[in-house]
Parts: structure tokens; sequence; C-alpha cells
């Protein structure tokens, strides 16, 4: 559905950029899970804008507000509705986008497809309504972590224009990638990524790259065999995310230079458990989890908005020139971490729940 | 859902590889389209096992019966169920399955989630689940057809293993791609690419690679802001195919090497008409179409099944040794071309539906 | 779903009688309808507590804000946020209700399915869950009335207890419904209502009823084949109303009485058109509108939350007795006309997006 | 959706009445469930024309097959594909039907919608769509019998036209429904109803009546607030079923005569367990299953073709007068008993795996 994600564990985001915020109704959660805003509000502050001088510079708390389904500190298994207001927005900046469309922005899309369009802000086609996702999905991490002590989802920035890193999946820990403003836990790519961003920025530019994640802890048996494959749904999740270009799992794009022979991963018992050689695979076979950890990649394309001087046309199809006011991230991987971890934790959460429906009769 | 797609032109595929047979139901469709088996047939013979010297030996006619929804020759509104029996199924070439695992194949992942499996072929998780698929993708693409006199959904094998071919995506015809049995349309290529088929499977070993896509003749307004973004969907109906393990759309990974302003696609007027002066965007911004031509691309790995001796493991916790027998593709490509093709008209005729749905105002 | 309604016009409730507020998120919704709070607010005032002297005297004004999904006065086709704060809330009064189910209520049920509930107030049994359904009905209204500008979606109460009234569906209007408090648009019947309100609230007891509805102007082809038949769907709408025991369309369980030749609507020509001599049918045929009034009617059991003493047992398993303070209604009928109405909107409009979708070839 | 059923255990049918046959295929069936044709036969046979001589004489065996889903005896998981062929199809008995619409029957209705239809035999709205369900539910009730041991949903025949029995909810047995080939277990009563469907087919007429249901051995908590409450898809799925025009639960439209003190139902211990000393609420409370017994009834009207001649209209617009030919039940409650049954077991198994999803944390 448009708005709503999810077959059993179900977010529906709402708000535009500029109007009277953004939120989140999650119908479906288990009933009796510790919960309050202390639980989302440090995932929305990795989201939020300001929080470092590599990012927007748009001044929101994002301080979120819980109007239903916990009562007493816990949740009831009704819908929990979640709340943020809008309190830094600058229509006036935007007052161009009236009747200019900005290159690659949603802008002429939104226009041809509804015939009208919030041209405020970026109106739902804006990262803003990424804080209802965040916010579910801080409420579905801790959901897995319930029922899997063990599970870890971690996404950072792999990759920042042709700025790399060299950062393990098997060990990389939250503290590392938290540890620069980048979210690049490679200490040394991170300084020369902070350095690019802000080069960029003074250019009026803009530029992209590449989140990686990897979900380590991962119970077997997750995602459903055709349509719903656990690859199917993350790349779905992943795809649906603001200025996403590509997605891959285990060897993805690079594994197709491979044979057979070389890229299978043989079985091995290890601990007494079924386990693989190696990891090509990225943790699923035939569509479900075989408990290796999850790996994929992300691709981020620059952000569209920049301040440079570039040719469009107006609505009313005359050629015309434009360059962005308005506050924008040069690039907007840093914030999008979060953003990944969240849907992954979706997709998971979702699954899990659905093979406990299934798995009903002892085995 | 685990065997359906779509919220409006639904499908639901049911079957395994040695059973009674695959089928489909499609529910959803409009009425009064001119349908019979004769518009199915040619799509499914390009997909069944069998076509050249290049795929699986097994012999199937995969000859189509529809058994509702179509009287006097249209389409009534009711469901269709197309059914096509599996005839040449050997189960004995399997039953070193029973016990053992192949790598990278789904057999330890169902026995993980399910407790129970065919291991006579590769039960729900073969490619003749596509059958399904495939028809029902026909008759997607003759309804779209009927609405957008002028859309073209063209796939074709763009890379076998290192073997890269050279095809422009504005100009590239049916006729070309179905002019050899790799469905390249680089005749140089498909040569290269056919040998190396034969030589690698004479090896006992397999080989993947990629294919492109492009939708040309598309109408702007199709997709949806934030969860069923038109690159979302695509994204999930390719990783859904059967040894898919990466999706990109447009500029895809290599954009994220580039800068706002040499990646953003300037608006211009043509014709009339808004156009964009480059398509790095691949014909979708924010999710939705702009009526530029949808450009992607799919990585497909190597068939897990091999012959050649590898490590492996029973579902006893035994290590073991496996070389597969019965008959597979040492290369899946080119049958999943067409594959591609359907999945994207799916994906396509759903959303031009629920477009037609929400878009009830006049202009 | 659980709190959500409906296939392409989808809403989304959420909220309990006691917390920040309940609210609603409507999707789907076509985009240039022109729609402010204005629009909204007569409904919910029909429906909100207090409004007159036979109806629980809690105080909320019910005023709701829209928070997205327009913009400069009309829709944007994006997520519509309604938003209602709870204002008169008095958990005090419900402080037996930790411990004691009340008979008939949903506080044992609630406890059962969920193993924990918010026992201040009804939570999300409470009546205060239809405000979101009531908002989204009058965006629903709104959007039909474009589309079918004679269409008339009409309920009133026709019986409270043994009071029956005489009234033509064919002919009755709104404001003989809105002429007093009851909502029965015959006023000597009214009047015994009212006063047999009064009577059985001075008790401290409760009364049900029946409300009746009518849809005039209805356009025929709504409605699908099999499980989504249109009295189907109006049938679990109007049970899924708060203390709805009963729903009949047409002749109902009278026509059960009646033989074929007697219950069978006779097509007849009018004015050019097909139409039946009598409506039996209720409007229906096959579960697809035939064009003719929908005619149906909802049985309302009594308040199940009395001030009289009864026998119950607390949640620690001992049989007790309890005697309910707290603001009640002491028959919920009058303020249930809107509900059905809003429902009845919802299920048309959601069947009137999938006709259209689905009829996408030229006839 | 039209023709599929369940969010989780989902059944999609498909089929015309005259047509290559008709089906099902059923989707999140758990797996490792004993499963053969041999569990499906019975409730297929107490579906099928023919099976007595108060039944349409149309010869069909209805004999099914499992095509997939099902391996040496056990359910997969993955999607049951069940096939009933029409072998006893006699299209030239609907001659008429081309051109002329039969009263009260869905031929105009979907002449409508659709702009065409199959008028050989009822097409869709034939009862033979109802085989689909039959088979699935079979499925239903062994899923439920394996979860919940001592569950029993018995439906029967209370009522044929004026002709009303005498039956105990609590105590009726499946043999006695089954003793005779009315479904009425008041032998006395079934004799009478036997009797006067001979006598109304005698004169080319129908009737109706009222089918009751029990589901006893209940487990409490099942059903879902707001819109899946456990009585509003009752309700849906008893009112999907053809000729049927109203559904109650507990005291239905009887209760609505009452106060609410006598209307409640009084909490009382019972064997250490909460239970109430009446059941008028029908076992569900706020939607949700209290373990009393479900208790409902389900209207079904005269069948609507009948020999006798009738007033019409053709598809040209011109009066005229019809009289049936073909084969038809003179009433359809005794084949519609087994009907009944099937619908309440996929509302249930539906809401149990649901259930079981939501409940993911330890209580």
């Amino acid at each position: 559905m448009a708005s709503t994600h999810g077959t059993l564990f179900r977010i529906s985001t709402w708000g535009e950029s500029h109007g009277g915020g953004v939120g989140v109704v999650i119908d479906g959660c288990p009933p009796r899970l510790p919960l309050s805003e202390a639980d989302l509000q440090p995932d929305l502050d990795r989201r939020r804008p300001g929080q470092s001088d590599i990012v927007t510079p748009r001044k929101e708390s994002d301080t979120c507000k819980i109007l239903s389904g916990v009562f007493r500190g816990v949740t009831l298994g009704t819908p929990i509705s979640v709340f943020v207001p809008n309190t830094d927005a600058r229509p006036e900046a935007y007052s161009e986008m009236e009747t200019h469309f900005r290159p690659s922005h949603a802008d002429f899309t939104y226009q041809s497809k509804y015939g009208v369009r919030n041209w405020e802000g970026g109106g739902r086609s804006s990262a803003r309504e990424t804080i209802g996702r965040v916010a579910a999905g801080a409420v579905a991490k801790k959901v897995l972590h319930s029922i899997y002590p063990g599970i870890e989802i971690l996404a950072w920035v792999s990759r920042i224009h042709d700025i790399a890193s060299d950062v393990d999946p098997a060990t990389v820990k939250p503290d590392q990638i938290e540890a620069n403003a980048v979210r690049c836990p490679d200490d040394r790519a991170a300084a020369l990524m902070t350095e690019r961003i802000k080069a960029v920025r003074s250019e009026g530019d803009s530029i992209g790259g590449q989140i990686d994640a990897v979900v380590r802890g991962m119970p077997p048996g997750l995602g459903e065999p055709v349509f719903d494959r656990l690859e199917a749904d993350l790349a779905k999740a992943m795809l649906s995310l603001p200025a996403t270009k590509g997605f891959e799992i285990g060897s993805g794009f690079s594994g197709t230079w491979q044979k057979g022979s070389e890229h299978n991963d043989a079985y091995v018992m290890r601990e007494g458990s079924v386990h693989t050689a190696s990891n090509r695979s990225g943790g699923v076979q035939g569509g479900i989890s075989n408990g290796e950890p999850l790996l994929f990649r992300v691709a981020f394309k620059p952000t569209a908005t920049i301040a440079k001087m570039q040719s469009t046309v107006t609505i009313g199809g005359e050629e015309s020139r434009l360059a962005a006011r308005g506050r924008h991230d040069p690039c907007v991987l840093p914030r999008a971490v979060v953003m990944v971890e969240a849907m992954t934790a979706l997709v998971l959460v979702d699954h899990a729940m659905r093979q406990r429906a299934q798995d009903l009769l002892p085995r």
C-alpha cells in the first residue's frame, strides 16, 4: 500500500515536510512490550536534521509523542500512534517551486500524478516522511530483541563519492559507527568523507555513495518462497527510501562474474549446527534465511536539490533556470544509516510474526 | 503475500516441479479483453525447458489451458485459472536430495522453515513456479497494450559471466533479442556467450550474468510515494525471481560516483511536452514514473545445482559430498528474460489500475 | 486488518478513550478534492457526547484538526491525518475496572487476548474509536457526491426498545432525521423514545433498538462476486460497530417466509432504464448493486455498562458484584446513526474506486 | 479481495458453473498437516448436487484432486491447489439467458458491472463456486482440530419456509444433522420440511429459511478490535454465500427488545475458569471470543431461479417473460449447511493464526 508497510506488523506513515507534522500509526505490535518515547528518541536523533555540521541545518528536535497504544509503560496490542510536529518550516524558501520543477526531484512526477502538490518543501517526498519509519523501526528492533536476544542490525556508510572504507561486517560494532558524524566505522575514511562533504557543500553541489548492512544472530526460516522472499522484501524496503538507486544481497552484481563451483556456499557443521563455509548467499537461499548473517548494500544517489544553477522547465511549459535555496543535505547518507536499519527491522519483525503464525503444528 | 502478487491485478501461483502441475489464478483482470491460450503460449515457449541446446533438456511442452474467466474469447472480469501439467518429472534423479542439502540451493532453508520439503526436484523453489508468472505476465502485457498503445517492455541478456554486450536500450527491437538462443541482441557477444555456456556445461559447472530491461512509451504518474514506489515494486518483483542477487535502476550503483550537478536530469521541452535531457533517473523520480523510458538491470548468480562434486552436510548433520544428477540449466539467463518482462508487466498493470482508481476527479 | 478498513480508500484509526486522543489516517483519497475541517465537523458533532440530554454527558467538543494531506484547501492524494484530542477523560471513575470485568463489555476478552488492557475507560473498545471512522466517512461522502451527484446516504433510528416508528425509506429527508435528538424521523415515535430513554437512564439501566439505512441514487455495478459482495462488506462494516448484533439487507430474515415467486423482484423498464418492480433484494443481486436503493437494517443491543448492581468476577478469579460509575449512554442509537452512514460511505467509495480500476477497457 | 479470503490462511477460488471446472488455491496452510483428498471429499459430498431427492439433479460427483502443496501425505506449507472438473454442464438449457435477465438473479448485475457475462449457467455467481470454499473449509477444520482438540463447528437447518425446528445448540451432534437429507436435527420437523420442499418444487417454485450454527470448545481471545471483529468477519463470510440476506449473533435482533440488566451476561466462575451465566453475547464481546460457544444464524432467501413464468426485461431493454429451464435447487439450505461450516472454519483458522503471531511475548 502506498503509505502502509507490512502484513502483520503494519505501519502507516503520514505527513508533509511543511504542514502540521509527521507521524506513524503502528498496528499489530505484540502486547506487553515495555515501551516509551525514550525507546524511540535515540534513533530519531540519529535521523534528525541539524545533528552535525555535515547535514542540513534545519532546526528540528524531532521530539516524539506516543498518543495511543501504550498504557503504564507497556504496549496494549492496539495501534501505537506516534507524532512529531514540524517546528522549523520555512515555506518562503520554496516560492520558486510553485512554478519550477527541480531537476531529478519529485516535483514534476507528483504534479503529473496528482495534478496538485505541496510545493512548500518536498511535501510527501521529503525525507521528513522517514521519521515515522525510524520511530516504528525502533519499536520493531525492540520486538526483535525480545524474541531473538542475540540479533544485531547494523548499517553504516561504506563509501561516499569515491572514498571507500575498510570495514569487516562480521565484527563491526555500533559505537564504531556512531564514533563520527558520517557514520563510517573506518575513522581514516570518515575523516576524508567529512572533508569531501564540506567541500562539495561549499560548491553548492552534492554527493552520494553506498550504505552496507549486516544482520548478525539471524534465525533461519524467515522469508517466504516466491513473491515475498526475504531479499525481495528487503530490496523493496530499501528502494522505498528516498534517493536510492540500487540494492544487492550477498555477492550481488560481483557474484555474476563467478562460476557456480566458485560461488556456491559449501555446507559445514560448526558446533553441532549447519553453517556455510562462505557467505556469498548473503544469508538467504530460495528467499528464506539460512541463519548466516544477512549482508546487503544500498546505492544512494547525490541529493537532487543543489544550489548550483540548473536548466529546467516551468509548470507552464517554459524552459527556465533554477538554483535552489532552502536548507538541504549535501549528502544524505549519514542520516540514511538509521533509515536502512529501521526498514530492515520492519521487514524482519513482519516475517518473524508470519513464520510464527504458520509454524503452528508440533515439529 | 507468499504466493500472491499485486493489489488490483492479483496473481496467485501454485505448484511444485514434481507434482500434478503448476498454475496461476489471475483475479482482477479487466473484463472484455480478447484472450485465449494463443496469447499465453508464445511467452511460455520462451520460458520452457528444452527450447534450445543451451538450456536444460527436460522435455516439457508447457502447453497451457485456461480453465475459467474467459467466455467466447473475452475475459469475464472473474478469476482466470491457467493450468500447465508436469509431464517429464524424473524424481529418481533426486534421490540423494532426500538426505543431502545442495549448496546454495533452497533445500536447507525450506527444511528449516517448514520441517518438511518436496525433495523430488526443487519443489516450490523450482523455476517451474515461474510458469504461472509468465502466463499472467502475458495477460498483463495485453492489458497494458490496450491502455497504452505505444508501450514496449523489453528485456535481454546484457552480460554472461565476463562476456559483455553492446546494446542501445533506446532502439533495441524484440526480434533482435529473439534472434539467438541466448537472447542477447548483440550477435557477436551472443555467439561468445553460447560458446561459453556450452563449455561451462561440459565442465559440470554453471555461470550467471546480467539482464537489462527497458520500458519505452511509459505514461507519467505511475507509482506511489513512500512504500510502493515504482522502483521499489520493480526491485521486489525482480528479487523475487530465482537466482537474483541485485537490482539497480537508472544510474544505479555507478551513479553514486557522480556529483548532483553531474547526475541530475535537466528538464527540457520537446514537442510540447516536458522531458529530461538525460535519463540517469531511469524513468522514475520520487517513486513515480516521469514518462521517460524505465531502465533497470538485474543480477543473476550462477545456477546453484552443478554436476561437480561439492562439500555439504546431510539432514542428519553429517558432513558429506554431493554431485548433482538431474537436468539443469548451466545458465538461467536465456530463460529468465521473459520472467523479467512478465514481472515488469505485472508491476505496471497493477500501478496503472491503482492510478486510474485514485485519479477520479476531473483535472 | 485490525484497525484498517478498505482496499483503495484505506482508513486506519487509532486511540483509546483515555489517552492522548484519537484519530485516523486516510490513505488513497483522490487528489484535488476541496476539503477542510469544516467538512468533517458536522458529522463529528452528530457523534459527539454531550450533544443532547439523552446521551452521555462527557464533555468533548471533538474538534478535529487535519495535520496532513491537504494543501491550500484541496487534497493532495497523500495520507490525510485527522486528530481529535481527549479533553474530558476521568480515569478515577474507572478504578474498579482494574480488577472487575464489566458484564457483556470487552474487559474480559481484551484481558484474555492481550494479557493487558487500558482499564481507564473502555480503551480501544470505547465508542471514541468511531471518531476516526466518522471523520473518514465525511471525506468518503464528499468523494461519493463528486462522482455520483445524486447519491444520498441516510440512516435513522427506526425502533428503540419496543417503540417502533413509521418511516418511508423512499422519501425520508436528512432534516427530518435531524429534527429530534433521537434521530427518528417519525416525530410521534421520537417523543416516546426520548421519554423511554430518560426513564431507563433514571433506573440505571439501558436499552437498544434498530437503525435502518437507505442509499438512494446508487449506481449499478458496485460490489464484487464471491467474498467482497457489497452486502458482505456492508455486513462486516456494520458488525464492526460497537454494540451491534445483527444485519439484514432487503427482505432480510422476513423474506425467508416467502416463496420465490413472491420474493423475486420482477424487472421492468422505467424511463428507458432497467428497474425492478419491487425491491426485496435491497439493491444488490449476486453481490453487486443493481441501481435500486440499498436498504438494510442493523441491530444494536442495550449498552453493556449500567449503573445497576450486577454479578461478575474479578481478574483474580473471585466472584463479586459491580455497579458502574462513569458517564455512559443509556442508549447508543442516536449517536450511532452517523456511524452507520460513515461505514456505508466508506464501503461504497472503496467499491467505486475498485470498479473504476477494473473497468478499464472501452464498452 | 474479490475471490480471495483471509489474511494468513488465504484461499482463492476460481471457476464458473459451465467451463473447465472449479477450484481453490490455499496459501499459508501450516506445514506437516496430514492431508489427502480423503479429507476433503466428505464435505464436498455434503455439498454436491444430486445427493438426495430434494436437491438439484445435476449429476456431478465433485471428485477433487490435490495438484500441489502435499507431499507423501503431509502439507508442505506451500500453496495447495484443489481442482474439481465440471462434468455435467448443459449450456443448452440456458439459451434464453443470453438475452433475458432472471429476476433476482445476478444476470443483470454482472452484465452491468462487466459488460459481459457467461450466461451458460450462473457463471461465477453459481453455487458451484462454493466447491472451493468447502474444500478449503475441510482443510481449515483439520488445522483447527489440531490446535484446539475440543473444537466443534456445527451448522444445521433450523427453519424452512414456516416450518421451525426445536434444536439445542449446546448438545446437537453431527450425526443428528446428517440423519436426514434436509440436515435438520429435529426429525419431526425434517419430515415436514422434506414434504414442503417437494411440494414447492412440483409447483415450479422455491423456498428459503434459516441456518443456525454453533462453535463449541472455542478458545478465548480470537478476533480483533475495530474492523476485524470476529462477528464482523463471520457476518461478511456468511453474507458472501449465495442467497443470504441476514446474519445475527447471540441474541441478535431479538435482544434489542431487552434492557441492559436483562441482556447482560453475568460472569461466574465454573471449574476454576471465568464463564458467563447466560450467552446472549453469542460468544463474542468487543469483537473477541470469550470462550463461550459461538452462536449465530443466517437467513437464506428462496432460490431466485424458478420454473414459474415471471416478468422480466431483455438485454435489449424490452419487457418480456421467462420461465427457467435447467436444473435448480427448490431450496438451497440442505446444501448450504456445509458452506456455513466451511466459512466459519476459514474465519476461525485465520484469526487463530493472527492471534498466535501477535501473542509473541511471554505472559
